[in-house]
């Protein structure tokens, strides 16, 4: 019984070219129809390999895979799940049983930091049980802290849209300047890396002058006197200040400046970083107060993708799918600069086990000395990423998402009552 | 001494094609050279006329004009500032002698409501003073809220943008579900009308399933019993609910659902709603609950217009040169529908003074029997006016929104101490 299954499954937060990757994977898996059989993918990630809830990928035509290609969000969903941590075990057994009843020799697996911890155990497992199962790793992530990666698909895309965004946002407040003085604040994610914090920082074009006046990233505790300062002096001297504030921060005791809610694995649901500055500001100056949370629109916004980021998350995708048929299990597709201007760049894969779980935060010379803004260098290493605009077709003034439909593998295996 | 130099002025929030029209009036000025001498903005609306801070437009070439229709928000500054309501006194004696000083016989005021009545009240006063001044109205409001208009330019590109918003952060959600729920709420503009979260309606294409799954308007108190009957319903269908708010959402008995505070002149700084909505679903429900508030990204977003909306700027622009020559004073140019599809619409003047500090709310026809939702003839009404893009060129990846240079008029009079 040959393992010619090629199994492809997203894990955590999407982004706005994740279908990219997929629909690259799909692509290039087809490219090797003597060796590889049918491509199916995991509905919601790793928990529907445990439901052995499969899709069969083989309905999507040339246009639907075209179309899946400019879609954002997860098409075949996403979940957040963290395998155990003990060698084998019940979720192990179960993983197996499904890679064994659906003859899954490869499994490529698109999320972040955590997903390449699950890689690397996955490979490691199956070795253990000398199934012939190759997990490789494709990044993604709007965060872009995957250690070993040059930068992760996902985040261009973002960067591009919260950069615009900021720019044009800034350009509406400057434009309603009064002599109260206003604050427009927005939180972008990041809960413990600032770039998509950083990225905003391209809005003003090396200008000090111009919108994001200051930034506020995780890797600096929040000095709230310092930040006031600034913002006073930025206030006085433009009538107006644009702010950008990750998530994340911290106030010099660890603690977070606005901290909602955990979840049951106790994941903390941040938000409202941004509306506690804003109020911060009201209170403290007196200044009128706007403040923007883009949530899931940073990530996805398909109506403004960054070509160079859909280029990359289209050539993981398919480097992906070599490194399975090449058999090199436990490595990720990582990308790799060559050049900063003009952007050149390649890929190279790299081990997951030295990097499952790291967290790449901003370096220290892309955080400005002040801690209230980013670095020439980090708008540098940013530029390149959000280069390039991809066209999309339109419906009616609206982007042309139209849903899929997505036909279900049949199941062979006992319900999962993990 | 001839009247012959034209000043335009923005009034009151800005919009992603205010510039359009601007350009719109500068160019259509130019075109009657023999009549129209110079051609003014005032800087930051009708507080920069009291200042006597006049912006000389004649220094912007072809290609300045070019890119200034296409930046979003107001180059020239606007201002929130009401006009006294008595006959004559200080600010009418002062704004006439600007008039006066600088030979201004015709003032184009892009503006919503509140700006009508000024075109209006500055019509009479002209009028009681006998000074040859035509006082001409340009439609603007992201709100769509003017009277006597079918539609009001800047609400299509913040229609489009909404409505945009709500498909891609839809595919995100809807990626994500998992066994507990979730649910997304996004915050949108409108302090007393719905029109702008009515536009998201258009996200689901008249599928039911599909976000947004609620809407709440303004126009329809707050029922928090039946509103989380409906989220739980759609949630436990779906494992998610997107829902629409309007930032001046109420209670039955009148109170905001969330009020933040009064600036100087008693206007209501709104927000918070959303943020509010998803508290009460988290709490009365416990689902996971995820918030996006665009502010002023909605009514900025250049990097995607409705191209039929700054289409229309441009027209109301033009128009009001041709009304203003035409010693139409007291006027405003209001776009009237011909037919829905195809659309079809043209333009004619209409009395300010009847619509005056009226608000067009949505009419029952328009909020679904339920209060949870639109309907299709909302959709109907709405769907035109965010059809074609108008593709931005750009700079390293962002618009190309580089700033303008605008030198002042010297002054004459002595300076305003109102």
């Amino acid at each position: 019984m040959s393992f010619d299954t090629l199994l492809y499954a997203h894990s955590g937060g999407v982004t706005a070219v994740i279908n990219a990757t997929a629909a690259a994977v799909i692509e290039a898996a087809r490219a090797h129809p003597g060796r590889i059989g049918r491509v199916l993918a995991a509905h919601r990630g790793i928990a529907g390999i445990l439901r052995e809830d499969l899709i069969d990928t083989g309905t999507l035509d040339a246009e639907a895979l075209a179309r899946l290609a400019r879609t954002p969000g997860g098409a075949f969903g996403s979940c957040r799940f963290d395998l155990p941590r003990e060698e084998g075990g019940a979720v192990m057994d179960r993983l197996f049983a499904v890679f064994e009843a659906h003859r899954i020799g490869w499994l490529l697996y698109n999320g972040g930091n955590g997903s390449m911890d699950a890689v690397a155990r996955l490979q490691v497992e199956a070795r253990r049980r000398g199934h012939p199962l190759q997990c490789i790793g494709v990044p993604k992530t709007v965060d872009n802290d995957i250690e070993g990666t040059d930068c992760c698909p996902g985040f261009g895309s973002a960067a591009k849209y919260l950069a615009t965004s900021m720019l044009e946002a800034g350009l509406d407040i400057a434009s309603m300047v009064g002599a109260r003085g206003s604050v427009f604040v927005m939180e972008v994610m990041g809960r413990n890396t600032g770039w998509l914090a950083a990225a905003t920082a391209l809005a003003a074009g090396g200008d000090p002058e111009r919108p994001p006046h200051i930034v506020l990233v995780p890797e600096v505790a929040f000095d709230e006197d310092a930040f006031l300062a600034r913002v006073q002096a930025v206030t006085e001297r433009l009538g107006y200040c644009a702010i950008t504030v990750s998530e994340g921060i911290r106030r010099p005791d660890g603690g977070l400046i606005m901290e909602k809610s955990r979840d049951p694995r106790g994941y903390v649901q941040l938000g409202g970083a941004g509306s506690a500055i804003a109020r911060i500001i009201h209170e403290r100056l007196g200044y009128k107060h706007h403040w923007a949370i883009p949530d899931y629109m940073q990530r996805a916004g398909g109506h403004w993708l960054s070509a160079v980021d859909r280029e990359q998350a289209i050539a993981v995708g398919r480097a992906a799918v070599e490194l399975a048929l090449q058999g090199r299990g436990g490595t990720m597709a990582a990308i790799r600069r060559l050049q900063d201007a003009p952007y050149r760049w390649d890929l190279r894969p790299i081990e997951t086990a030295p990097i499952a779980n790291l967290e790449r935060a901003l370096p220290a010379g892309f955080v400005a000395p002040d801690g209230l803004h980013v670095t020439a260098a980090a708008c540098d290493y940013i530029r390149p990423l959000i280069e390039g605009e991809f066209v999309q077709p339109t419906l009616g003034g609206l982007p042309d998402y139209r849903p899929f439909a997505l036909p279900r593998v049949a199941r062979c295996l006992p319900e999962w009552v993990g």
